[in-house]
C-alpha cells in the first residue's frame, strides 16, 4: 500500500492496465490515462469544475436519440472528428478528400434515375449537379453508388423538418459506363449545428458560432474502392473560413456556377436563372491486407 | 481559408477558443483541445475506435439515473477522482486526509443520538465507532455535524436494497463538547463498484477487479472549517492494495479491534465477540479569502 500524490497517481493508474490482454487496448488506456492526466493537472482543475464536466458529459449522452448525436458534435466542434479523419487519410494524392460524415445521413435512401428532382417540388433555386466518377488511376466508374444528402433554403435537412412526407434532398444514384451522373434539386444554405443542448451551451460560452458553410453531401462506393465520404462546398458560401467543424478543405470548395435562362445540358428547359454544379470525384484503392510473406520476398526491402 | 494537417488542426481549433470572454474557461478549452489531439496523435485513433468511443461515451451517459453516476464511476476507476483530490488537497499537515465521495451519499440522514445503533438490528458483527472531533490546532469541536455511511455485511448500500423501509447504515450524529461521538453498526464489507454497464465492461475489458476495500464513509463539518470528505478503512479488509477507485491512503486506514463479550464503553453489555473502531478527525481552518490589498502591503513581498 502507498498514498498517491499528484505524479505518483498516475503511475499506478498506468500499472493497473500492464495486464490488459489486448495490446491495443492496453496502448488506448494507458495513453488516455496519461494525457487526461496531464490536462487535470495542466489546469489544476477544481472540485467544482469536476463537479461539472461530469454533469455536462452526463446531459451530453443524455441528449442522444436515435436522430441526435450530441457526443458526435462535441467530436466535430473540438476538431477531434477532422484530426481522426486527418490520421487515417493522410495528404492524398489524385483521389477525392474525405470530410466528416455529419449526423443527417439516413442509409439507404430511395434510389432514383438520372435527372431526377430529389427536392421533389420545393420551392428554391434550381441547381443541377453533375459529376464523373473514376478511379485513382483514371478510369471511369460504371455502376458506382452515390449517396447525396444536403439541406433546404432554410438549412434544415428532411428529418429535422415534420411536414416532409418522403425522403427530400437525398437520394441514391449509380454512375452509367462513363461514370457520369447528374440530378436536380435546389440550392442548400449553411446551416447552424443543433445548439440548443450542451455543445450549443460550449459554443455560447466560448462565443463560437455554430455555422457550417452550404455543402452537398456525398457517399460513394464502388467495388474495389475504399467508401468516399465526403462534402462539396459552395465557393460563395459564409462560414468557409470559420465551419464549427472544422471540416473545409480548399479541394471540396466549388463555384456553382450561376446561369441564365435557357436549356439546361439534359435539355430541361429552364425559365428562371439556375445554378450548375460540376464536380469530379476520384476513389482511392481498398487498401490491400499486407500478406505475411509479403516483405520478406520483396526485394525493395 | 486553408487545409489542416494532423497538427494544424489543433491550432486551428486552439485560435476558435482565444475569444473566450470567461479566462478560466479560455484555459481549460484550450488545454483540453491540445491534450485530447495529442491523445488522439499518440495512438493514431482509427475511424472504428473513434466510433466505438462516442458509443461508449453516450451509453455512459445513458446509464446514469437518479441513482446511479457512471460518469462519476469512470472518473474513479480512471483516477481522476482521486487526481483532483490530490491536486485541491495537497499534503496535508495536521489535518485528517480527505478521499472520494463514492455515489452512495444520501444528503440529510436521520439525526441520531449518540450510541444509536445505525444497523436496525440488521444482524452482522456488531461494530462500536467512537472518535473526536478537533480543529486542526488541537482545539476539540462542540457541535460538529457528522455524516456516516457505510455497506451492509454483503457489500450493499441500503440505496441499492429493497428490502429495507429506513436509512440504515448511515445517519448524522453531532459532537458534544468534548468533540466525541460514538455510534453502534455492524461490520462493513468490501465490495465492488456497480460493473454492469459501460465502466464494468472496460474493467472486465483490462481484467481489472471492481473492487474497493472495507470503509465506512464520514462527511464532517463545522463552522470555520472545510468540510472534510473522507473514509476510514479496516485494516485487515483484502483489496487495500488495489483499490478499484484508487482511493486509499494509509494515515486513513485503521485497525478495527476484536473484543471478547463484555460490557462495551457506553455501558451496553455484549454477549458475543465485537469490534471496536476508534478514529480521530483533525479538520482544516476554511480557507481565507485573500485581501486585494494584501499582497501590496505585506513586507514579505
Ligand atoms: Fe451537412
Ligand atoms: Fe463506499
Amino acid at each position: 500500500m502507498r498514498d498517491y500524490d499528484e505524479s505518483t497517481i498516475t503511475r499506478a493508474v498506468v500499472d493497473s492496465f500492464r495486464i490488459t490482454p489486448d495490446p491495443r487496448l492496453r496502448q488506448i488506456m494507458i495513453s488516455l490515462t496519461e494525457h487526461l492526466h496531464d490536462f487535470v493537472r495542466d489546469v489544476e482543475l477544481t472540485f467544482a469544475e469536476w463537479q461539472y464536466a461530469i454533469e455536462f458529459l452526463t446531459r451530453t449522452g443524455q441528449t442522444c436519440t436515435a436522430t441526435r448525436q450530441e457526443f458526435i458534435l462535441l467530436s466535430d466542434t473540438l476538431g477531434v472528428s477532422m484530426l481522426v479523419d486527418a490520421i487515417n487519410h493522410g495528404a492524398p494524392e489524385e483521389v477525392t478528400e474525405t470530410t466528416v460524415l455529419g449526423p443527417f445521413y439516413v442509409q439507404n435512401p430511395p434510389e432514383l434515375p438520372h435527372g431526377a428532382d430529389v427536392s421533389h417540388g420545393q420551392s428554391g433555386e434550381p441547381l443541377y449537379v453533375e459529376g464523373t466518377v473514376r478511379s485513382a488511376d483514371g478510369q471511369m466508374l460504371d455502376g458506382a453508388v452515390i449517396d447525396i444528402w444536403h439541406s433546404d433554403p432554410d438549412g434544415f435537412y428532411d428529418v429535422q423538418r415534420s411536414d416532409l412526407e418522403e425522403p427530400t434532398f437525398r437520394a441514391r444514384f449509380r454512375t452509367d459506363v462513363q461514370g457520369q451522373f447528374h440530378f436536380w434539386s435546389i440550392m442548400p444554405k449553411f446551416y447552424p449545428i443543433p445548439d440548443d443542448g450542451p455543445v450549443g451551451e460550449m459554443l455560447k460560452a466560448t462565443e463560437r458560432h455554430p455555422y457550417r458553410p452550404a455543402h452537398v453531401h456525398f457517399m460513394i462506393g464502388a467495388p474495389g474502392h475504399e467508401t468516399l465520404i465526403t462534402h462539396v462546398y459552395a465557393a460563395d458560401s459564409p462560414y468557409l473560413d470559420s465551419d464549427a467543424v472544422f471540416g473545409v478543405k480548399r479541394s471540396l470548395v466549388a463555384a456553382i456556377i450561376h446561369e441564365a435562362p435557357g436549356i439546361a445540358p439534359d435539355g430541361r428547359v429552364m425559365d428562371k436563372p439556375w445554378r450548375r454544379l460540376s464536380y469530379d470525384f476520384s476513389l482511392k484503392p481498398a487498401e490491400q491486407v499486407p500478406l505475411p510473406f509479403r516483405a520478406r520476398s520483396d526485394p525493395a526491402e
